[in-house]
């Protein structure tokens, strides 16, 4: 799916917000929930049953098996201390559930670490959109100044320096020379990321057909996500990852929230609006506090109320929030099973941390 | 086994000395292969095929499981970012294979992380013995202020925030009130620490009457290892581990490998000589470098080198080095498989990182 700009979306929003008139929300009887499934069915995607594929590079399980050997080896880093899953961590919602990261040296990073379980379905990555596409999303990590700040042959002479490590590239990839290269390491990773990914939420299985996978209050919460026009940004498989926005439609954050000195998309373009950033995936969102790209909202229930003020003008009433949260807590899907990988040791010939 | 001071061993060492004269390195036939069995067996001990167990701590599937949980989870530090695997990494040999820790705020610390693999079969922690016993081992660190700098009570009252810990708990301690205090947090943590062992080391298959699994060379080196005094302190399953030694028996190591400042177990007792340092346990040695306290020395030779010097006084040919470090690679073990556990999220009553 191309990314939408944010002018083309307004159109939609105006269909929802006729169609609130129509569809009321409150107690929804059968018939009713045949209708908010064709509604959703029109704005969402389940997680497919079977694993994603990517572009331009053909998955194994042996390019699996060697993406979680790097993705979880800290000598992708400069320091040998950070490696993908210290900010994109597995066993917590897959970001790091603080504020805004910490990179190399302690750094504190500007914006909050997006989620890694279900990324391989975003058409757009990173806040200000700075890269599209997978590859990208796994390169700019390591090599940021801030981050792993690794330059690529670096982690070419580091992995080229451990025999084990050699012998699985030519295994994952076979006949191909040299063994080791930095566009290897970016793909074993990507075949890694494909099978992060979380099905059989309890919103999947509505998505599905099955009506009774959600309480009356998830259904009154997903009505109102699409009646409200937070499904016109947040859509698709993710509810978002798809393109950026404005962040204050109406009425802008205060400034600990939207802090004006990140202008997010417009860092990077420097044509578009300022405070564009891409909207959310909202998959796992029960997992992956705090919000925003400020990181400074902890409650799930306040990111809901901000957004509603900042994006449609609206002031929610107690009873809608909660059911929009309830909605939004149905999207933790069931993690993968990860075994941890056991990495080879370095040698003589491996680069010291620095 | 209760720690043994250094002055207890100088017998044994002479004992081996003379052994030395007797039977001699190189070439050995099947009458000193069972010589050396049987010598071997007289200083060490294989790791054992049944989980270890531990004192005052019955072991069960659900601690494991809870310790597990907690060994990965970075909230058991006050920035939220560190987790018991962060240095004690289980895919890098059980530590971080960094010259000194980084701890919170990423000080560095002095000295350099020994491994979790087998640390339940020694007998004193930390390099200068200032915890026995597998508890203070595992609280140190997470109330350490250069460490985890996490108080019990901050522990406790984050894990009590999160119900499905609270669930966790009281599986594993069942009818104990109140379900998650601080000693409960250590206690799963042993038992998961149980897990962690490495059996089937080849060297553990020769201990255990396989005398074709070692090499020659390797042989050698194990005759090397016990004639010239080395297991004199690397003695019992983990070859060390069990008591702590002067540093510099007939010659102090350079500065860099043994800085003055750092006075090792004199620091905390206050009584006994400078630079007593525990015996590093040598399993997986080959897995976990650098070396020494100082962790100065990346280069497993140099590391043998510098010990038959400052400890014997003694020069060592480089095909005598080579069979000493070629025995201590059948150190090696078959790492435990680990499934990374998925950890609950954090609710609004879960004190923010700091």
């Amino acid at each position: 799916m191309p990314p939408v700009h944010c002018a083309e979306v307004r159109r939609p929003m105006k269909k929802l917000l006729i169609a609130a008139l129509i569809a009321l929300p409150g107690a929804v009887g059968a018939a009713d929930d045949a209708e908010l499934l064709r509604q959703a069915q029109s704005h969402f995607r389940p997680i497919p049953a079977s694993l994603p594929t990517i572009h331009d590079n053909v998955v194994t399980r042996e390019k699996i098996d060697l993406g979680r050997m790097l993705y979880f080896d800290p000598r992708l880093s400069a320091s040998q201390l950070i490696s993908c899953n210290t900010c994109h961590n597995l066993s917590t919602g897959g970001d790091d559930n603080l504020e805004t990261t910490i990179g190399h040296g302690a750094t504190k990073r500007p914006r909050n670490v997006p989620t890694v379980y279900n990324a391989v379905f975003n058409a757009v990555s990173y806040w200000d959109w700075r890269a599209a596409g997978t590859t990208a999303r796994v390169k700019g990590p390591i090599e940021s100044g801030i981050e792993m700040t690794n330059p690529p042959e670096a982690v070419e002479e580091t992995l080229r320096s451990i025999p084990a490590y050699v012998e699985r590239f030519r295994t994952a990839f076979p006949g191909s020379e040299p063994p080791v290269t930095f566009a290897k390491v970016v793909q074993a990773i990507e075949a890694f990321e494909t099978t992060l990914v979380t099905p059989n939420a309890r919103f999947d299985q509505f998505l599905n057909g099955k009506l009774d996978a959600l309480t009356p209050v998830e259904k009154t919460g997903l009505h109102l996500f699409m009646d409200k026009g937070c499904a016109t940004c947040h859509q698709g498989i993710n509810l978002g990852g798809h393109a950026y926005y404005p962040f204050g439609v109406f009425e802008k954050p205060n400034a600990e929230v939207l802090p004006m000195r990140d202008r997010a998309r417009f860092e990077v373009s420097k044509t578009t609006a300022e405070h564009l950033f891409r909207a959310s995936p909202l998959r796992n969102i029960a997992l992956t506090t705090p919000y925003f790209h400020s990181g400074r909202v902890w409650d799930l229930k306040q990111a809901v109320s901000i957004m509603a003020t900042s994006q449609f003008g609206a002031k929610l009433e107690p009873s809608q929030i909660e059911a929009i949260v309830a909605f939004l807590e149905t999207l933790t899907g069931e993690p993968p099973r990860i075994e941890l990988p056991f990495l080879p040791p370095s040698t003589d010939k491996t680069p010291p941390p620095h």
